[in-house]
């Protein structure tokens, strides 16, 4: 069993970790703590791994004090910067156990979404076009969205180092329907009353197309992801800073 | 049997009319002409109906010509502005039958799109949420395509009449992922080799979404809408201008 | 303000009426009433329409004892036979108001539901082929749906009405991949965890596939069609029985 | 410059084989040869890859004398039993290069297809839910497709590999909607004049789906494959017999 406590545990998101905890057969909750409660309670006598779904303006402070604890943390939230990353490394080197602290930092814990993006950018070599569409609930603040512009990145830099030619277009696009072009890479954002978070990669030559389309209808799809990244950090996954699912998935 | 004239049968498009004329039981095929060969050759003792498919700098005369030898005409070339189409009616009230005379012009004769462009404007007014996505191949100079554009005006008209208010939207999207606005609703082009022409309209609410995707996948797509254009022609179509293959559907 | 009761109140679409009553500009919840409670308490003082969403076993009791009443139902119940609702005509024609009774029953109020059913049947005259695949949650026992049967038929109809060949198919499929021949029509159900309720109409022609798409993620997909007709029975709608909210839309 | 040989040049597949082979850059037409012609006018001198699109009837001999001419070849054509492979190991065996001599066969060029199946066999591991629905012209005459069969398989294997339960299902599924279990797998064969070749594959968690779909529209879609089978054969590519067109990807 693995004992997990949960930093956030009354947030949207730490809810559904609480409950995807109690509910899988290897993991028992330790803690249950939220904003205001003290951190250092967590120790390693009681939690194996930690799991922190906070907000950014927080999530900092808190790993820096359970890297002080010493015990290991899966974290979701959002929002961290090379300057942040440069501190959790600093703490880790600094901490109780430097050689085998592990900290796992994600973006997106929903398996399809990485699973898109990562077979995204093993495709991209092999097709003349590509384009990314991502489709999301009207009330996200911003467009396009994170994902969409890592996953356009990833192909750029997969068709550059094959050497292959910018993609083809339109030549009179003058009113803005070719969408956003970031890397050589063209995204489109659709905003639908009715959709959660939705991304669509086309790759395209002469007589074929490929599609590869990851669909997160609700928060419950990251919590595979989130276990998943608790069973790894209990158990076979590297000391130190870790940062993407992709290094937890078997690709 | 109608007897079917095609002018700009050497073309792209003339090509399969001439082969859809003659392989549909109720046509055969009576004169094929093409550029430098005389259009008064054509008359109502062997034509019931000419399939015109030129290029827009000689359509206008060529169905002028046609109207003056008194013969009914289905017009696939694109390109008709307003004072051309002026130019067509005078010439029905000027010619041989002004009360018999029939014209018909369409910009899409794809059964396919014309549902999907008459289903959205139907369904629009149900929703909260509506964006147009078009794909077509990236040899095609512009971009967003014309039906787009007439997809998403169909819908804005259908809004505003039920009152609707305007499509929400994220806030912070400068970087133009969220594609050309037209009439308020936002289209998206995407240009990928190996595609042809391909149009969706996304509708949305709370909890659920209507999508409708036509797809024309080669120009033998058009000959349905030709045929029936024809038929229709030779039968119970009014005299006069028409243009809309939406007109001789049975919606 | 349309004074809306609630059977049914505490269910899981009763919950979710009770909220869009509530939340509606033009509505107000009058009653909740659920299993044990006395819906005489229900008059045509205290309410303008009912709404009645609870199982097979009770639901016709209710409706009965609601016409009774003297209040027009909107009923979201299923499972009503030919005989039910003979039973249903019968207490209008006896009741206290036979003139002007309205009682509307539906077995899908998802209005993107019911327009995919209502534009496949209007575009199926118009291809040559035409399947059906329904996708849903895997623990729905049956496959497959009752709307994609009643889809199913209705492009069945529409084909038969308009003289069309059977679809064309191949010639040895003794696995079963083929799906199940409804009418003549192949429908295909899809179970996968992660889905809620949709369904997809393909046409095709040579060159040209038409796609009518209807996806509901969650109940809340529903209120929209249930307001549509509180609206539509505190309005216009016809006295006496109507089933089916394709007659409250506006096609 | 490669020298190609196309062994089938008047053949559908061949003659797009013989267009690709003179359109690219880096490889240049040989010897065109169809039924009837000798091919030991095939040797070393001239050629340096052929390119052999038959028929099953003949494919093998075909192969067994150009082993016998000591040319690499590239096999499209279909039908291969283990019998038929077992005689073209052996011929290697026993043939004039047999430390250098590359056969190829691959039941499908299209590298949106290849792509597909294999990151299908990726995935599968990751979700508790998988189904295929492959859609072909109705003119195929057997279904599902071998491709479909396939990807089933990897599925399959690939879930049992990770000690999956099976797929969840729907429990009154007596009319075949649920369509043809391979291996423990749906799969579903839609049949739609307008289309060519076309594998969706769908996974599911709680909240979440991806879906890795290829398109094949027409035959040029196997161009770039053949092309990346010629470059490996006269480049980098093992000796001995090679199947599948994923042992030459960069996956």
């Amino acid at each position: 069993m693995i004992k997990v406590s949960v930093v956030g545990a009354k947030g949207r998101m730490g809810l559904h970790v609480v409950e995807a905890v109690n509910n899988a057969e290897d993991t028992q909750l330790a803690l249950a703590l939220d904003a205001g409660d003290d951190l250092t309670q967590i120790t390693t006598d009681n939690t194996d791994v930690v799991v922190e779904f906070t907000v950014p303006s927080v999530s900092l402070n808190n790993v820096l004090t359970l890297i002080g604890q010493g015990v290991d943390v899966v974290v979701g939230t959002t929002g961290w910067t090379d300057e942040k990353l440069a501190q959790v490394k600093s703490a880790i080197a600094n901490g109780p156990k430097p050689e085998t602290q592990k900290v796992f930092i994600a973006p997106n814990f929903a398996i399809s979404a990485v699973l898109a993006d990562y077979f995204a950018t093993k495709a991209a070599k092999y097709f003349e076009s590509a384009e990314v569409i991502e489709l999301h609930h009207p009330t996200k603040v911003d467009a396009p969205s994170g994902t969409a512009i890592h996953t356009a990145h990833g192909i750029a830099e997969a068709r550059k180092a094959a050497g292959l030619a910018p993609v083809p277009d339109a030549t009179e696009t003058d009113g803005g329907s070719r969408g956003q072009v970031v890397d050589g890479i063209h995204v489109h954002a659709v905003r639908l009353r009715g959709l959660n978070a939705h991304e669509e990669v086309l790759f395209g030559n002469a007589g074929e197309q490929l599609t590869i389309r990851a669909d997160s209808f609700d928060r419950t799809s990251f919590m595979p992801g989130v276990l998943l990244a608790v069973r790894k950090l209990a158990g076979d996954a590297p000391a130190g800073l870790t940062i993407g699912l992709d290094h937890f998935l078997d690709l």
